[in-house]
């Protein structure tokens, strides 16, 4: 089993391709195969098929098998992830603005003292 | 001047590792020297130096001139950006937990009518 640290890189990874990102991006409208996605990046199936294997083994899509195709779906519950990971940071760009606020406001307070 | 998507896509890769997450982490206590950093993570000083030139190029860690020393300081700004890349899913992922919600709700209301 792969450890959560092990799958937070490989999801990473994954979205570290703007093609791979544009193909999550495309299947938010709905699902689609592998055909349906190779023709807007103007790429060939062997490379757009690459890409969705990247992308479904961080499992940020799943193939289920529908009759005579099998459509591309998004998961999203590793972007959950990433977004978990992202918030414990969020604090600090937070405190950063406060301080920024605390100064602008300074400023203001000079500004008003001299008039 | 790199486009935004090469940017985004250079932030992901730096972050697809356990060792430079872990840098980050550790960032947040406080500022600390590339000595200091190889310390806890037992890595050698060429190995740790890499990791950091690869988070200083994503623009998550700075290094300032001070003294006798440059020690690396952690700069949010890149982690803002992929927090604003993820916002962009999130509606599917509540949108599944009001469906999930929804459903829960449908089961109560028939567990009350069977009662």
């Amino acid at each position: 089993m792969r450890s959560d640290d092990d799958r937070l890189s490989q999801i990473f990874a994954a979205l570290a391709n703007s093609t791979r990102r544009a193909i999550l991006a495309r299947l938010v409208e709905g699902e689609a195969t592998v055909n349906e996605l190779a023709e807007p990046f103007n790429m060939s199936l062997p490379a757009i098929s690459k890409h969705i294997k990247v992308l479904e083994r961080a499992g940020l899509i799943t193939q289920v098998q529908k009759a005579q195709y099998r459509p591309c779906t998004i998961d999203v519950t590793p972007l959950q992830e990433l977004s978990k990971w992202t918030e414990q940071y969020r604090h600090i760009w937070e405190a950063s603005f406060e301080r920024m606020d605390d100064y602008i406001n300074l400023l203001k307070n000079k500004e008003q003292t001299n008039e």
